[in-house]
């Protein structure tokens, strides 16, 4: 059973979208036994959709639409849909007067255009919207199925699960993946460790995040799923021996989201102090639900005015050198942690770039620093990249860094 | 003219890996006049990627294909391009020892499957890849062109430029792109303020980013380029008076971008107090560059003891109130203002969920301040969505609630 995805979209053909849609159909399958064999992406074009549309119904199993029903003018998956089935567009009058209502409720003032989210392919069956006005559209006949799916992300994630069971049972395969998300080794480390073993591990998928952030996927497939299980088990236990402290967490497992049960566990309390990051090392720990148990609060302390006024770097330090340098780091971090009375304070003070650079402290240098209770460590890297991706490496180095730092004083 | 891409690789379909080269390529097109008409992404298996050569070849003038051509195993393209096209696959001596120089200068050690470098479909022609050794491939036939590049991004992006030659003078078509970027306005009444004059804008798409932040994006096609800058301000002219001060931009202009031209112009300087954005609101601000000539600083404030304690808001408040309310945004962001010194302080304090609403404050309620020397601004909002869709709102709320408020008080 294979399943090819079609998405519909101008914005997509010109790059101006990335199609992430596609990541959420190919993993929503997954967890049925199904993979995506192939995926086209055409324009909001009625006689485009239709002729890939029949191309695809011939050969594959699964077909999934995504996007184009809304009800602006360019969107024209409903009746392309409809065209390429060979049935008529039906005004379904109870749908429609259940969305006016969601539409009154939400004060759209509502027109004539909005009664094309009334219109569905007959021997469709709508599948629920939670977040959104245009409903999916399933059909299955022979074996094969058509889903159709609105393109707002969060939407489309919701329609798919409504359509969930519809996927249950159709094939009795499993698949079993797991991620193993390391921190630490560069992919040609990894290969290096694993390369006497890897017919062992097999198949194998590496996917770097940044330079040194590295997820590795393992993949199985089978009817008994017990069995599976076993085989998996052996793998992770090579990975772990092989791999170590790299290894910070599995599958949805974050950096931010492991420190926060570290902390958690160890009735620990966590403060910022950023500058060269500008708040993304707050923001990563705040992604994480519940992390007002741990985290006080931080200082992003970009001018050295704040470094000194706010955080208590002493002036000198800044002078002699430089806000730039490892005393100030080792200063933020345990200023931050004083300021707000927490156990964990950790800091940054680098040069995101792309201008301010020196040749002695060139753009991409970061010194990241990590007090913990008495004890302050600090970590210096140069990061390679534009502004967004120094800020990005430093926050994940630095986390990382408190990771292992977590781990080492007690 | 019209291209059609054709992506290779297992790693887009199972969702692992986003398309990011279909955007680098579409981008590239553009700047020839030729638009992207579909793109289909296969799986790392030579019969599909013949199949959906020989299918594409018929259609398209130009036929893109990326990825694969690595030495591993699971790297076809090489061989599926050769026999799609009825051509051997010929050693060219010459070029594999430049890049076993290559090789050997980066000390990797050389071995057996790394001459599958050197295997060349006969009759095309090299491509350059100044940061890998996959070179691309380039063939022309009866006005058709076929080009083969490695699916690395940078790579790829190298490899694209050394081929730009090529495209040059393909097509007499010039394309002009012009995106609005709007806030304040739902899709639907954006619908509503231009349905009269449709006509006159179309082709016109709109992309939602989140609700209330939309893009359009205009396009025009034609030989006169004079003719279609013209067009194109009529277009403009046409959005800006039905849109008004919902405008914050064009192309890559971002909303802290925007707001820092105006900060920048005005000598002013600002700073962040935020809580349910947890540092959001100071990351999107500092990934612009040049930011720290007028960001002091800021800080996160999730426990009330930092919002009374380094903030200043009022125990009492903290107690009457509560934390999420109006009286505490207000102090939050004259607090900050005092206490960094600047001109501006804006503040978010809200309930981001998932846990931690009740029936008056529930999830997604956020009160977002704005405090320009004497004036302080309050903004109230329900935001729908997860805990990382309630952040993004609030903060990019707050930056357009930001953007209005410093048209107004001068």
């Amino acid at each position: 059973m294979k399943a090819v995805v079609i998405s519909v979209g101008d914005e997509l053909l010109s790059g101006r979208t990335l199609n992430t849609n596609l990541r959420t159909i190919a993993e929503f399958l997954a967890r049925f036994g199904i993979p995506v064999v192939r995926n086209c992406t055409v324009r909001d074009d009625v006689e485009e959709i239709i002729k890939i549309m029949r191309e695809t119904l011939e050969s594959a199993d699964i077909v999934i639409v995504s996007g184009g029903l809304g009800i602006t003018v360019d969107d024209v998956t409903r009746e392309a849909i409809a065209r390429a089935m060979g049935v008529e567009l039906v005004f379904d009058e109870d749908f429609y007067n259940e969305v006016e209502k969601r539409m009154l409720e939400r004060g759209v003032k509502v027109t004539e255009e909005h009664k094309k989210y009334g219109l569905v392919p007959a021997g469709f069956e709508l599948i629920k919207n939670d977040y959104g006005l245009a409903p999916g559209y399933f059909y299955e006949k022979d074996g094969k199925i058509l889903l159709v799916l609105p393109g707002p992300p969060h939407e489309l994630r919701n329609v798919l699960e409504n359509a969930a069971e519809k996927f249950e049972g159709l094939t009795k395969k499993k698949v079993l993946v797991k991620t193993v998300k390391t921190f630490g080794l560069k992919e040609s480390d990894i290969v290096e460790r694993i390369k006497d073993v890897i017919e062992e591990l097999k198949p194998i998928g590496s996917y770097p995040i940044i330079p040194g952030m590295v997820d590795l996927r393992l993949t199985l497939v089978g009817e008994d799923e017990e069995k599976l299980e076993k085989e998996m088990e052996k793998k992770l236990d090579i990975l772990r021996e092989r791999l170590g402290d790299a290894i910070y967490g599995y599958d949805d497992d974050t950096l931010p989201g492991v420190i926060g049960k570290i902390l958690r566990s160890r009735g620990m309390t966590i403060a910022t102090a950023e500058s060269c990051t500008g708040g993304l090392v707050a923001n990563y720990i705040t992604d994480v639900s519940g992390s007002s148990d741990y985290f006080k609060g931080g200082v992003v302390s970009y001018w050295n005015e704040v470094k000194s006024g706010v955080l208590g770097v002493s002036d000198v330090i800044l002078e002699h050198f430089g806000a730039v340098s490892e005393p100030t780091a080792v200063m933020m971090a345990e200023g931050v942690r004083k300021l707000l009375g927490t156990d964990v304070g950790i800091s940054t003070t680098g040069i995101a770039g792309p201008t301010g650079g020196t040749p002695e402290k060139p753009v991409g240098l970061v010194y990241m620093g990590v007090s913990i209770r008495g004890k302050t460590f600090v970590l210096r890297k140069i990061f390679k990249g534009d502004r967004l991706m120094v800020k990005k490496q430093a926050a994940l180095n630095l986390l990382d860094f408190l990771r292992r730092k977590l781990g080492e004083v007690q």
